[in-house]
């Protein structure tokens, strides 16, 4: 059974309260993530690459406004969109991301040609926006990416960005010890993902967000860096995270699933429990990840309250959850 | 002995054949990487620390028109200059990065205020510009990155660009195999680092670079990106890459290097030797790296047919080197 093919998705991590989700919203999440597992699960079923089935998901996830990607992506300080993302192919350890453009409808896809039809592996703001241009990719006026609730949850960070960034500084700061959580940490770990193993043996990986509620313009986290958001290797694993990207940064927490596998010969269950539960935490990372194997094996931690996520094998029911 | 505080420093790698360089323009860069290790040893030696001591080197390399950062850059293919730099503390796991950035004297001071002042880890373009603005660093006239030998470099590679980009895919393509330079692979291979250890057993790590010759605007390689370009832990290492920039991220070599020491106890000369030596040619990776262990260990493998490079233990006369 552990050579099907499969796929899993993330659509955000952080304190996902049932008090504060209604039933109706919850099943429009679950809704939205299983329709998107059916597609990657029909591409995987016809003999599709996994990296084609993680690119599609990921678009399919930047198309829906419920999550914190393309159509439904968070605001910056300037009241603007800046999009980050990244695709890696397992096969090649070849790999693209562009961050920080405003006008490509799904940046998904831009990543996707860095990885295909460039020597580059990443590319940032107009340069970026030239490239996905130069390659024939749909451009959208900004206001594509504005949405009703993203618009209100920005309004209401400014109405406490004074106390929200000092409470941050504190919250970020690796020696200040207890909890401190001032503001709805939902607002900042919305990226979303999806890892893939298709019928050929080979994984591949994709990641994609619009960064934090009323985030500094330029501010780049996890998810367009590989290693730190986004990583696939067929030797070890896929791996797509979610969470306060900052520190998956510095821990490079998709990469060290795979050197974790690769150099202590620690299981993908293993591995991704040991950096979602031991290493983010020691500097008060907080999120999960996707990963799956070359063998077929998923695995989705988090420590947080809950993530949005799912995954289906070839054959089988689409499973999605939300909370613990 | 391996106690000793302790600085080594690079200024990228490449095919520096004994030939093509004169006497006196070889005396030229001793003489630059000698001055610039003497001002590190003496933070060093003053009980400084290694993060002061290798943001101070960078800045000093990044200076020196003799090298491809700060004053000295390359041009992009639009003729301008896009500079990258990263900084990151092995005591707390910090870090903080700047790419993109065109005004701002001294990079490497950008990306050491990231790390000191904000929250965040990468900034990218005017986003970068307005934070390093906010923190009163030094901006300069574009002109001043512009130097007579770096635009006869860029005249040249605008000349046989239609040939240089086509043979760049073809050795960028890791199925293609055999010998395929066409080009002097210098004006690919420029980045300047430091690493560093200080007398409290603490190490850091800074690169910075202007990027490749003719680059498309807004390409981003390794050298801000913390575990490809840049990586340091007291556990572990201190590590500053320079090379074929899209291989390194790929293979997250910096951080590489560390996770072999953590996961297989590999020894820091066994772990960098692995890295450039077996890991970074599968891909066709070019270049070397310099890193410091806790300890006071220095290694700088490379496998290209240069690199400028030196290390200076504190109370010893520098070393200083150029080819194999």
């Amino acid at each position: 059974m552990t050579t099907q093919a499969v796929i899993a998705i993330h659509g955000g991590a952080g304190t996902i309260l049932r008090s504060a989700l209604s039933i109706e919203a919850e099943s429009a999440y679950h809704a939205a993530l299983e329709g998107i597992l059916e597609a990657g699960q029909r591409i995987l079923a016809d003999g599709g690459s996994a990296l084609d089935a993680v690119t599609e998901a990921v678009r399919l996830l930047e198309d829906c406004p419920l999550f914190n990607a393309g159509h439904g992506a968070v605001f910056t300080a300037a009241g603007t969109h800046e999009l980050d993302a990244s695709v890696m192919d397992g096969a090649t350890l070849e790999a693209g991301a562009v961050c920080c453009v405003t006008r490509v409808k799904n940046p998904v896809l831009a990543a996707r040609r860095v990885l295909d039809k460039s020597e580059h592996v990443l590319f940032t703001g107009e340069g970026a926006e030239a490239f996905a241009a130069a390659q024939g990719l749909e451009f959208v006026d900004p206001a594509y990416f504005h949405t009703e609730a993203r618009h209100r949850q920005w309004l209401n960070a400014r109405g406490v960005q004074g106390t929200m960034l000092d409470h941050d500084a504190a919250s970020m700061d690796a020696r200040d010890e207890g909890p401190n959580e001032p503001i709805d940490p939902d607002k900042k770990f919305g990226t979303v993902g999806a890892v893939a193993r298709d019928a050929h043996g080979h994984v591949a990986a994709a990641t994609s967000t619009g960064g934090i509620t009323n985030k500094q313009p330029g501010r780049v986290g996890d998810a367009p860096l590989i290693g730190a958001g986004c990583y696939a290797n067929d030797a070890t694993c896929a791996v797509s995270t979610t969470g306060t990207g900052e520190m998956f940064m510095r821990m490079l927490a998709a990469y060290d699933v795979s050197a974790r596998m690769e150099y202590r010969g620690a299981t993908l269950e293993q591995a991704a429990a040991e950096v979602v539960m031991e290493r983010l935490p020691r500097i008060e990372g907080r999120g999960g990840l996707i990963a799956v194997d070359a063998k077929g094996n998923v695995t989705l931690p988090f420590n947080t309250e809950g993530m949005y996520r799912g995954f289906a094998r070839v054959g089988d029911t689409p499973v999605t959850a939300i909370y613990r």
